[in-house]
């Protein structure tokens, strides 16, 4: 069956598609006819499609057409990204089973990955955290995701020639890499077409951010790192829409932007959606201190995610006694003093993965403010005099994180700056 | 006429193959059963012929047979390099076509690159040092080498999506790589098989290196450098060994390492050359400070080669306005501020390469004093004391700028710092 695949599948389209592969039939309860095909695609780029059979399990198909959906055929982008999405998600799920979906089939021809279904009660993590909901594992979960995918896809664990062919691969996912460079380390900090701001509210704190020569020294520097710093096999797009949950579960999806980047661009991206919920929360409350206990966990949250994932990824270490990074004619147990060799490796390593993380925090604080992308998180709060307070306070802190990255000594420091920031510039406010 | 690439031509047949290519053949003068066949190979890895016509006009032709010839067979490597080092040599003479021989064929099938014939009195570079040759136009033309080639092939220059299809294809040259991992950043601060010092002179140092902690910090931080940051296209082996001279030109050849890395590592590469040339003089005084001279301008080289390469990459920088790490939108001529913005960028960004390029050359002054592969200039001392004095000072200087490369400000110190060592150290000893 030949589909267009700048059209995308109709609901009949895609029925029959599934019915005529056994392997993609057989994961649907009951008959054709009765399945129910809903496109559910919230996200910028793409639409997803959830095909339902009875008991409510079913599959999902996630197609790319050829251009960003949420702007139209007015900005191109390669149909690619499905493909290198699919093998993201399967190296994903090969390193980090419990965290991310399984793919039943990638087909190229009509760029459609099909893939398992999340059923309710999975949510889109930002929504919950938008009604103010709190996932108690949800720290101990994304730690384990990003430590397990950071670590086993860099040189800690793979020879240096597989590495290298893995790096090679994915550089081909150039053009959603040229999206990246485009939308959050370019534009914010220029007269971008693209670009919205709460006008006129903020129109003072980007024109000032057009002008910081801080903040674009700092943002050339973590461009560059971003290009040409190939750690880790990235998921790229880390925020909390690409997160699904459930009170015991957490399901990372959607890594279209996967590439050989460094490990602070993701952990960074994570807390970075944490902190822009906290800056938000106070635009949702009804009343008062409604949120308190939610920002509390928030914070918390933020804290343990950075702190977990380093105690898992120095766990991973300690256990690995030979890498390419750190071999075991240097650092193995027969060697003289190795441990502490090791020790102070840790260290130095564990630094600039802080500090990189901080910085690409604050540059996703940023461009989510007044950049061509916005959250929901801010979006959803109605009064715009509300949202730009919010928004003020999550541009600042963003600045500071991407600015003064080095002057943090621990995520203690961080998180309790986030809050004292919230509080010193909302008082006085109702 | 199919030619086992694992036995490499004989003399005889590589004239045969000459005369079957016409364009190659134009390129010698006379008669091929004048031409003079000599094999010339003085590197460690590969075999080289200079075929010669009369008038001494001819052409190089350089052949890989698939394992390192120094070592033999039980070191094999692939003969792929010859296919790397011919594209590194095509992109080099485009971006810097003073300083690098033109390529005329390249065969696959034989993995044999014809090029250039640099003729006499062309003498490689290291051999010129040795003798106490000053050579005037080196710091000149070394640093526009390094400027141009450095700039043009990375983010400065490229659009991101044709910088990432080079990184791409050059991350294949990995075994090439695979040995420079081994043979700089790991060999030399463990007990491993092809090490080689002076001993028993230097078998304390040695064993002083392998527990010394923040020694295999910097190294391992090196090494992720080396692997990991993409940056430019490096030669990849930029010792004086693959430098050809005479009193007016400088060539550059022998990229078989090619790849993408830290420009920082091939500003090193070279300028710890110089060092192991400075502190290897005095082994060479057949009078005390004969080469006094000699040493000062070497120092003069060392500083100059880094503050021509700022002010020529500076300078390319200032002149293109817009490029992918640093777009017109946030740093042209209209932005506000823009100038003093670009000039913050430029300090961040040469204390960094800075850092590099000592933590670099570091690397590889210590690997020439205590891994497998050592220089001429240390070896043809032949005294065993005076050569493990002058290694003794190289490698203690290596170990500080490998250790203390962010302790110094400025190229000055660091030569001072080489000159101040050289005369404390060897005071007291003729
Ligand atoms: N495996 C899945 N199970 C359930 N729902 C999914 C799944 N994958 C995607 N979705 C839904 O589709 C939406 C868009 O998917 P996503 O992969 O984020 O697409 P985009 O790349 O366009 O952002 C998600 O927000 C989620 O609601
Ligand atoms: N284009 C050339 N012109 C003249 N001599 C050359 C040329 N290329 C190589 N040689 C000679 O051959 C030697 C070995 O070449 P090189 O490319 O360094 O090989 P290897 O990779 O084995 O080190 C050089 O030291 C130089 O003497
Ligand atoms: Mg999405
Ligand atoms: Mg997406
Ligand atoms: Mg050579
Ligand atoms: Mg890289
Ligand atoms: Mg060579």
């Amino acid at each position: 069956m030949p589909l267009s695949g700048a059209k995308g599948f109709t609901e009949e389209e895609l029925k029959r598609y599934i019915q005529g592969d056994p392997d993609l039939k057989a994961k649907i309860p009951g008959d054709a006819s009765t399945w129910s095909v809903k496109e559910v695609g919230d996200g910028n780029i793409n639409f997803v499609f959830i095909v339902e059979g009875g008991e409510g399990r079913g599959m999902v198909v996630k197609q790319a057409l050829p251009y960003v959906r949420c702007i139209g055929e007015s900005w191109p982008l390669t149909a690619d990204r499905a493909m290198f999405e699919t093998t993201a998600l399967v190296d994903g799920h090969e390193m980090c089973p419990d965290h991310v979906p399984q793919v039943y089939k990638f087909d190229k021809k009509v760029s459609a990955i099909f893939m398992e279904y999340l059923a309710p009660p999975n949510i889109i993590l930002r929504y919950g955290l938008i009604d103010g909901v709190v996932y108690l594992h949800l720290a101990d979960c994304m730690s384990t995701f990003l430590a397990a995918t950071l670590f086993k896809s860099s040189l800690f664990a793979l020879p240096s020639a597989e590495y290298r062919k893995k790096l090679a691969f994915y550089a081909d996912n150039s053009p959603m890499c040229e999206l990246t460079e485009q939308v959050i380390f370019t534009d914010p900090y220029g007269d971008a077409f693209h670009n919205r701001h709460n006008s006129p509210y903020l129109d003072a704190d980007v024109a000032d951010l057009r002008r910081d020569a801080a903040a674009k020294d700092a943002i050339s520097e973590l461009k560059a790192k971003f290009c040409t710093q190939a750690q880790a096999l990235l998921h790229g797009d880390l925020h909390t829409g690409s997160v699904m949950v459930t009170q015991d579960t957490v399901s990372v999806i959607d890594p279209e932007f996967a590439f050989y980047g460094p490990m602070g661009f993701d952990i960074g991206a994570f807390i970075s959606n944490l902190f822009l919920a906290f800056f938000a929360s106070d635009g949702h409350e009804t009343g008062q201190g409604e949120r308190e206990e939610h920002r509390a966990w928030l914070i918390a949250c933020c804290r343990d995610v950075w702190n977990l994932f380093q105690n898992k990824f120095l766990k991973m270490w300690n256990e690995k006694c030979d890498s390419s990074a750190y071999p075991e004619l240097l650092f193995g147990a027969k060697v003289q003093d190795s441990d502490g060799a090791r020790r102070i490796c840790q260290e130095t390593f564990m630094r600039q993965v802080f500090e990189d993380t901080l910085g690409f925090a604050g540059a996703k604080m940023i461009r989510r403010i007044v950049g061509v992308a916005h959250v929901q998180d801010m979006d959803r709060i109605e009064d715009a005099k509300v949202r730009a307070d919010c928004e003020k306070r999550a541009l600042k802190f963003g600045k500071r994180l991407l600015i003064g990255r080095a002057t943090f000594e621990s995520i203690e420091e961080v998180v309790s700056a986030a809050s004292e920031l919230r509080r010193s510039s909302s008082s006085g406010q109702g």
